[in-house]
């Protein structure tokens, strides 16, 4: 698998083309992917614009006991949620919206330090090397994150009646998680490479 | 500043033994620390053994216009959080729970890697090389982040009377994040040295 690092970036630039292609790509996020492609040092290799769940289990963040049974990458409806609220069958309900990630591939060091301080910038707190093994992967992950039970066992811990508001604070959420990945995206195109003197 | 790394390690160890002196460090942390300190390849600047936070403003991820109002390193009680929403000067409250945080200083990329790996089997999922810039600093970080909106404007958007059963969930989910930091403490502890054959 000892392909060159520009090669692989050929390859996930046509696969993400591909994904727009199918409508895998999240509505939206694609100028931003071809910010990061344009730059030399850098290629994504996965995205998510940012989105509104419906998490159903005991601990929100435990992927294997815990189910997504409603996810939209864009604004919901007061519908949906008190029709999940209301379903008895479904205890232990959690509303979360998360702001946008996207797993950056740098060539070097000096490129994941030159985004990791962009993403920061741009308000994207929690950005950091994630993995150093094979390839430099920066994870970009945006500081938005609400996750708010709804109900535990059948008990709801959401005012039912206030239920509207909720789902319009979690929309406003999900659209300021849209604007801080176009904040990004402008310092991504605007900003000069690293310098070379900082190289490591 | 170009002060030996060992040398350094063991400032910070007495700072550490100081901070407990003065009761500056988080009940339950300390032998966490002392499992950092005990490992050849590694030092810890700062931790949280997590807590519980009410917060006020508009974003709860924004330093700059939200304010920490009420934080405790244990559990907390219904009274404390009815106060608060029922305190009309207080618009925008939100109740937040988050487990263990701790930086830590690695000699080398090795043990860098090492770390993260454990961190990660431990339920420590946002673990990641937070900076290389000087020293390489690794942000271990506990999966466990709730952060319920209590209150938009002056609208409670919390159920007011199940409010005892919203402070026991937040009360659980810290005393998880407290186990979850004893499992870090036992891998720390009993996991062998990274091979020198991956040194990089």
């Amino acid at each position: 698998m000892n392909i060159h690092w520009h090669e692989r970036k050929k390859r996930f630039y046509e696969r993400m083309l591909e994904d727009k292609e199918i409508g895998y790509l999240d509505p939206g996020i694609e100028r931003l992917l071809e910010a990061f492609f344009h730059r030399d040092g850098l290629y994504t290799t996965s995205s998510c614009i940012g989105r509104i769940t419906v998490l159903y289990g005991l601990y929100p963040w435990e992927r294997d006991s815990t189910s997504i049974i409603f996810k939209k990458h864009g604004k919901i409806d007061e519908e949906t949620v008190r029709y999940y609220i209301e379903n008895p069958s479904y205890e232990h309900l959690w509303l979360r919206v998360t702001g946008p990630i996207v797993h950056v591939i740098c060539k070097d060091e000096k490129w994941a330090q030159w985004i990791i301080e962009i993403a920061r910038k741009s308000g994207f707190k929690h950005s950091c090397i994630f993995s150093m093994k094979d390839d430099i992967v920066v994870e970009i992950m945006s500081s938005i994150q609400v996750t708010m039970p709804l109900k535990i066992g059948n008990t709801p811990l959401v005012c039912t009646e206030k239920l509207s508001d909720t789902v319009a604070l979690f929309n406003s959420l999900w659209e300021k998680g849209v604007s801080s990945a176009e904040s990004l995206r402008r310092l991504v195109e605007s900003s000069p490479d690293p310098s070379p003197s900082s190289a490591s």
